[in-house]
């Protein structure tokens, strides 16, 4: 891929979003930081895939509806679920909220493909930094469930998520895709959050029954509202940037003589989630 | 799939690889526990795979070689890297190993299929416990990079391992699949390996330079030398229990309410690595 001339950069500057680097620093209205026992996590929002869960929890971070609560179901390999096991902790910003497993892609989507087929989707790419899938069929775009997804829990029933959150901590859970309103992605921490504790390994429910064992959500924060001392200038590779075209191509040919067998020219998307990066300058 | 007749399973009742409830007690010789400074982790090796790779090994184990050593390049999302940075520690088992990265199959394989073809191999399935992979036309078989993996660390030359070792931590890492001698699974305490310090974010190479900040190797002992107040009863499904039939099944068209969406028929092995729990009866 050609570098994009200067001129072009320069045209197209907008709020935040472009850095001529191939790093864009993540909007910060859509930026949260959990303070957990385990240590500091910033998760990037996806209003443009599930704007009323993303409006919903950022109401419950505002109101303080997380802090004090915890990571009460972990199952190693799967997903670390915290908020409200008890259900009983008032809030205005509880109500029900309907499904938003996919969306219709707008004209002006930046979806940008990568391999079709994926093994559990018709295409998957990159969309507005995201691990994402399509189909040109129905036009429908969603989030990947790959490590480090945010997702609202539910019931079966599709409009039942209400305030309790999971955050992928294993493979890959892909048949999750499309049944579940993911509105975000940890773009630091990850090592907090796989330091949770687990459930015991013979509790299939992944419950861990005895509150004083789980580990601790401390706070919840909007980047707005967490003092500038305390900021990290997270930064996430631009989709479009070359960097990520060349970790593509030699992915799919493995075209470095530490590989000996050269695969098959396929690759699994979720090992190439778009990097972060500290922001030091 | 028909329960196996009890008349069966009393004549092929052999040495600890039998359980009558769909799980099996790995051999005590194919079991290493690793006493880490974030917790005990029991592998199983694989010499069925790597037999050169396990029995150096298992002499670096005896010897005592990793004791004291750290993990030293850990990169969150893909591997922890254990043994000697310095590469000076002396050892009688240090010689480079020839190639284990597959094998061809015996007449006598328990490879058992689970998908055809899989997104970068033509088949996926169980060998012996262990998520694998099959080339029906090579009659090759080898071990999926799924999340638990070990293996040992090389230079770019196919024949370059020598002691040290790492664990897969993140997304599996399929494009390793067929470019690496991988000898083992961890079967218990995934969390301990979760918890290990990782390199900071900006440092590509994935090395903890500062010694003193790494997680630390305490000791590594084959099962047979762990003092028996101190053996954990860890055991793994069978993978021709009808636990993982359901599973697959269910997996294949999510047949249950909680999804709205039933997928394409296809899933991720490396999702549906064989459980393992504490046996305490």
């Amino acid at each position: 891929m050609r570098k994009i001339p200067l001129y072009l950069i320069l045209s197209c500057l907008s709020f935040n979003l472009l850095a001529d680097d191939g790093w864009r620093t993540p909007e910060a209205e859509n930026l949260v930081y959990m303070q957990l026992s385990t240590g500091t996590v910033i998760i990037e929002l996806a209003p443009f895939m599930a704007p009323k869960h993303v409006a919903q929890f950022k109401s419950l971070v505002k109101e303080g509806f997380y802090d004090g609560l915890d990571f009460y179901r972990v199952i190693d390999g799967f997903v670390a679920q915290g908020g409200d096991i008890t259900e009983q902790k008032a809030s205005k910003h509880k109500a029900p909220l309907a499904a938003e497993f996919t969306r219709v892609a707008p004209a002006d989507t930046d979806f940008m493909l990568v391999q079709s087929p994926d093994f559990m989707a018709p295409e998957t790419g990159y969309l507005q930094g995201f691990a994402a899938g399509r189909d040109p069929q129905t036009k429908e775009e969603w989030l990947l469930h790959c490590p480090g997804i945010m997702a609202m829990a539910r019931n079966n029933e599709a409009d039942s998520a209400t305030t309790d959150f999971y955050i992928t901590i294993g493979q890959a859970t892909r048949h999750l895709d499309r049944n579940m309103s993911s509105f975000g992605r940890v773009i630091y921490g990850m090592p907090a959050v796989q330091a949770l504790l687990r459930a015991d390994v013979n509790v299939a429910s992944g419950v861990i029954e005895e509150p004083g064992q789980r580990s601790k959500i401390l706070s919840v924060r909007l980047a707005a509202d967490v003092p500038s001392t305390q900021l990290i200038n997270v930064q996430v590779q631009q989709q479009t940037s070359e960097a990520v075209t060349q970790r593509l191509t030699s992915a799919r040919t493995l075209d470095n003589e530490f590989f000996h067998f050269k695969g098959n020219g396929n690759l699994d998307l979720c090992y190439y989630q778009l990097k972060s990066r500290v922001h030091t300058q």
